[in-house]
């Protein structure tokens, strides 16, 4: 039986739908372009998690390695460092005001719901989080591919007057951001 | 007293407190450079509101004008079109994918809750639509305002990340975005 | 799958999924007794609507229609007119007391969750309203029809006592609501 | 401090915060038209529920009183018998379709979130329900008074489209559920 | 169709999908070793709970006999005696302060969501209370059978810890708990 | 002004509302009995939580220390270890199943909402975790104290029952567990 779209298991769940490893080790971070890699931990690997409205994510820095600004349709977010040192900050919807932080090694912050907000690692090690969030699925939008790497695209029309440049500039960005052929 | 942040005003209410005529009047959409304007009817303006969890927003269009790619952090909208035709589109937050469609007057679109979402002008005499949100509040974060007009500034080496373009790039839109000084 | 009582399509939504043209038409308010006749848009007819918590309705009346004194079981509804002129209100729980008010197109009013309300064309030219609902299927319930044509009948012995009359009027009333036999 | 509007006590809460004798007695149920009474225990007579989401209700009804149809803005109830004999209804939202029962000392019934419901001693002796909500302060919207008896009045050109009868009927009816002047 | 894991009737519902009987007699509370019994009316036996948020309980006690200190994980309970006199009481999360009262026949308390609460037959003659829940299926957990009859057993390393006495006292409390083997 | 019973700031906010440096150091596990000490970022330390709905603590355990058997009255819990090796464990409401397992650095394991669940740091060297909570102010209700060590007492009439020992054994632990007087 499916509940909220996901397995239903009543009696038959097992101490494994509520347990989850694969937080323990760092994610490759020199993997992607950013810098940064997120590993998830919500009820698409962790079954139990179902209808109780809770998840978690590690994240992992290279040095210089940027989370980029993103926001989560679902939740609230509250970071604890592992690891590292990060300058932090998410903006706000009146005013756009930036409310940032540079957070060290046991540090938390909050990145209320559903506002843009971003961390980058400032040293030069690697660094690392875990966070927390208020839904079992929170969801990530990451704002620069949203608007620039979207399939079909986003029209020229609307991006050049939202940015307030020309197509020159448009252009290249998402010829930087388009999603790799094979 | 004060109920959710908002006035309580129980047995004291009147008409007034459910009632509003700002939204009668096209707003002027071309004092803005997008050549959009949003006139919102929440619990600021009808204070009858507050705890009820429902909103209206009207917004104008010049032609060409565009409501840039933006979120509400607390509501999902449904617009109905009032007249005009507008090009719509929202992205999901799985795999950046573009759901977009070509409105007529009469015409009703979701937007789904935080996510990215824009609407353009795509005819040559005004439109306009009234939007609904289950939100006495939903909150409005305008993307490119975000991340390259915040105050402070979000530092350019997580937009040159971001967008993976140069300081060149991220500098003439900041500028370009800047909040105007007087 | 179902998520909700209704189709969970995720990754194979379409825009036609978020979409729905039946409100750009007026009703035909001529085509019942009150004069007056709603169109919905919820998630019956925009599967996209699902989870989301938000619909909208196209209500159309004709010169001297009524849209009945009713419920919405789950959801505040808040109108703006889009033409004519109508007299509106609700009644509250506590002291049964009417906030009512006349509006123009272009007005807005809030019908709090929940509370019996009405409208009523006061112009000699049709009237609309587009309704929004913090409720995907807000549900709508007629008093006048409730309680005196449900299937089967509520006892006499019930609304004599509830309207102060004898069976002589209920039965009337009874008689000019009960659904039509073919 | 006020919390949701009502006190918040918090550390200072006594047992006689979370008690309430005022159930232990029959209400009069002579005293009303009706032939029903009702003694709520809902936040305003125990603060201590002040955010829980739980009330309590006792209903006294004399033979062949009724509680006459209404609606619950804010809750489901559930009643269970505590003596005598009752017929019970509610109806759906759609179709009108009466869902109804009789119930003996001891039964339980639920009557679904903002559904028009009634209860009617169908006994030679007194009956009487303990009745349960979900809700800190459910609402009640008794139709008959809130429909005829509102003040200001609810125009008889609504009400003689909604219950499709004359004027005379209207005002007949108006007439008894009048509030009394002194 | 399920939703919310339950069945889905829609149209189909009958009035007896919203009904029970099972509460009208005394729950045998002889039949266990507390002196107590409880006789659900959740959605497991009321179908037409589903989704509603609401439900019942009976309980009955023998002289002397004791609901044993437990939790419901899902709801706040208020309960109405309906017969015998009743030492009550929950323990706040804050400070362990017990707030406790005598309750007589018609009287109301209220056990606040997730807090360990008991009641007790103070009186020489069988009492019994109605309890009220805020969810559809509140769940129940007695503390002394989830920490001392689990199976697998809860370690002793963590009891002898958590009750700060040896492994002698431990054993003795699992035995007498332990769940009977055929 | 306060919602929700907390300070509301509005634009008045800083980024220290939303931080917090109190987990980056272990606490003294050994001033406890229970070799455990929990430490908490939830709305009181950190404001800027509020109406945010979570919240982090951290948990330092000595060797052989015990997090001993409580519940969250308001709150999921999912853990992330920090460092060591936990013996962990919740008991469902249904059937006393103890649902346990045994985590190592960087295992994460899920707390159902309400249940009672304990940890025990089973290695040599100390242990920690950080706890993620979707609540802003979960609670904490440990149950041996809320029932051997409330003030006032839980009546030896109530715990005999529950726990199906003498007085003898429930004066002994009330004994361990009551409060220091100083």
């Amino acid at each position: 039986m499916k509940v909220n779209g996901f397995a239903c298991k009543a009696g038959a769940v097992t101490s494994d739908d509520f347990y989850f490893k694969g937080l323990a080790v760092a994610g490759n971070s020199s993997a992607t372009p950013y810098g940064s890699v997120v590993t998830a931990a919500n009820v698409v690997q962790v079954p139990g998690l179902n209808t109780l409205g809770v998840s978690l994510s590690r994240i992992d820095y290279a040095p210089g390695g940027v989370n980029p600004p993103h926001t989560h349709p679902r939740a609230t977010e509250m970071i604890f460092v592992l690891q590292g040192t990060l300058d932090v900050g998410f903006v706000t919807a009146a005013g756009n005001r930036l409310v940032a932080k540079t957070l060290a090694a046991g540090d938390v912050f909050v990145f209320p719901r559903g506002l843009v907000h971003f961390q980058r690692n400032a040293g030069d090690a690697p660094a690392a989080v875990v966070a927390a969030f208020n839904s079992q699925l929170p969801g990530t939008q990451s704002l620069a591919a949203a608007v620039f790497a979207a399939e079909p695209e986003v029209p020229d029309a609307v991006l050049t007057k939202a940015f307030q440049v020309g197509t020159t500039e448009v252009e290249k960005i998402k010829s930087r951001l388009a999603p790799k052929k094979s």
